[in-house]
């Protein structure tokens, strides 16, 4: 049997001990974890983000991986930890909505989730902080699991756990209207138009008062500089610049407007 | 048994290969050794920070644990190269201080430490540079000591390792003076004064020409933007702004000088 | 036995899901394939840079490793993907150049380098799209090495696999100049001239008009603030200043041109 993966998304940055220490509280309880860090960059407090970026990931990861999410502003109030099983995975943090997507995609798949509060102190460390529950609580109950803790063991089932709610694009007589969820290290735009939306060959694309004509399938398929609408990586429809940054060029932010224009509506 | 942890805290930054190849002959050496990353972000040449990250994070990490630190403003001179028993765990690195903090914990636990020189060529890459001692020294000894060799066998055992001096806090008539020693990802404050100076209700605590009245015990208990006292995770007293930067609201630094005044003092 | 080393170096950034992502898929199919990662901030699109980094860390690395390398500008369009024997390593990318300090060495060593496209969909995950060849290519095919499939069997043969043409030094009536290829996070500036070309007593150094008079053999050994010019972690003339930075101060970049003049040649 090969030991199970546990994964790290953080908004601890990497420039101080926060996101190393996590790796001992890990390795202390459960020597053969195989620890992931997928980023430990979130925008500070910003959970949607951290939720974007486990529903991306988490379908490349093994059957069995525990996610470890923590971006949590609420840290030390009365919001619960939470440990799920979310159809194959699991899910390890704050209860304030970060597995949000991960939910929605077993649910896709007609698999079961179900939730469990972290109220169980003897699965913590011995002196547990107000300030660090990622140390304190999330890593040692993840750890616990990696360690073999069937997952009804480590807190009382609980329902309704916190899910966030995501702008959704709103059809217009011409196509789409959506927003910009995503920006990557590229500057390249993520919209939250997909594939399910974008179902007409597609005019144009108005983004920040420029318009692009038609669509690329690659990056390397426009002359560097030149600013092109794609389907990225996750069938959403993303804009970039080829070899450039559309993030600068077009000023855009989380939450730009992109409208898409059908050809067939022309 | 399970594999020896190796960690690593460097001021090499990531973006180039320095820390990388770290891995790649500690592994060349011990290929089960199990690397956990605690930063490569220390400021350039600061062994101070270095020294604080060790003492905060090794407390965490399994016994047994190698720690290789490698802030080295001095490579090449005459400063020798240390390995470390203290307490339960390993230090690796330069003379220079960085595992002062380490150090006092293993000697608050009545644990002893005994020090030896990495004077032993036998155990360093073949090529030794004057330039790169984590890669062709420490790198090499660590993993020598995670593949199974004895301490003793690594060096001449040596004596008066160096050891830094931390600024102490002082009494006021009406409490303490402290100063700021770490700043974190989030620009929270964390002072030089702990629970065994605050034994006593705080009436206020005064930083940059700003009073903050009493001590909150978690983040999210003030409202976004205020700025708060509260104790950390390690039982230090931290300035903090919910949600926001007390470093970037206050102008902030390392040094800057923090007053608390007891309630019984007035 | 112990487990395949994997190592990963990108322009992907570690703000994003884009490098996490690439462990997930590596772990899926070769649950015991150790990840090493050098480095994910390459200068986007800076193929010659990931060139540099490779070349030297590869060589620290075990044998058998399975180098990864993500610095693909022309991902999607008709440049192929490439697997590749280089002497006693591995090398999985795009076929645009990465590998070619890798191949210089081979050869240097006598060692032979074999060449293979990755043109077998068994071997990539199911749905493969034209922008993210490193999750949905690269890090399979290293991950299928890894779990043990014999490179002869990951594509076809293939010949001729793109090289990149490095800057060469020339040599001068005085001595030799020669062009910065490197700044690391200390701000050296490591040049393209080595022990080959330095083989006679230096005299002095100029670079961005200034001059070095003579050679350091640390950084040490210079007073903090002081430029200095000495030989490298592998064997390049570097020029640095003792705890600070030759970038800043003397505002120098990629292709800054650097020429030394031999004593003899006074």
């Amino acid at each position: 049997m090969s030991a199970a993966v546990v994964s790290l998304t953080t908004d601890f940055g990497l420039s101080d001990f926060d996101a190393g220490v996590l790796g001992g509280v890990i390795l202390s309880i459960a020597p053969q974890a195989r620890i992931a860090e997928l980023t430990h960059q979130i925008t500070p407090f910003n959970i949607l983000e951290g939720a974007v970026i486990l529903g991306r990931c988490a379908p490349y990861f093994p059957d069995g991986t525990i996610h470890v999410a923590v971006v949590d502003p609420g840290v030390g109030t009365a919001r619960r930890g939470l440990a799920a099983r979310l159809g194959r995975q699991y899910f390890i943090g704050p209860d304030n909505g970060l597995c949000t997507l991960m939910a929605r995609q077993a649910a896709a798949e007609d698999l079961s989730c179900q939730y469990f509060s972290l109220d169980r102190p003897r699965y913590w460390l011995k002196d547990v902080t107000h300030v660090f529950h990622g140390r304190d609580i999330f890593a040692p109950a993840a750890a616990h699991l990696a360690a073999g803790l069937p997952i009804e063991e480590i807190g009382s089932r609980m329902e309704n756990p916190v899910m966030l709610e995501f702008p959704e694009p709103t059809p217009t007589e011409t196509g789409w209207r959506g927003k910009i969820l995503h920006i990557d290290h590229f500057g390249n735009l993520t919209s939250n138009l997909n594939t399910t939306h974008l179902d007409r060959a597609i005019h144009e694309v108005h983004v920040c008062g420029k318009t692009i004509t038609g669509m690329h399938a690659t990056y390397g398929s426009a002359p560097p500089g030149n600013m092109i609408a794609l389907i990225d990586d996750s069938g959403c429809l993303e804009i970039a610049v080829s070899q450039g940054s559309a993030e600068n060029l077009l000023g855009a932010g989380i939450g730009t407007e992109v409208e898409v224009v059908f050809k067939e509506s022309l």
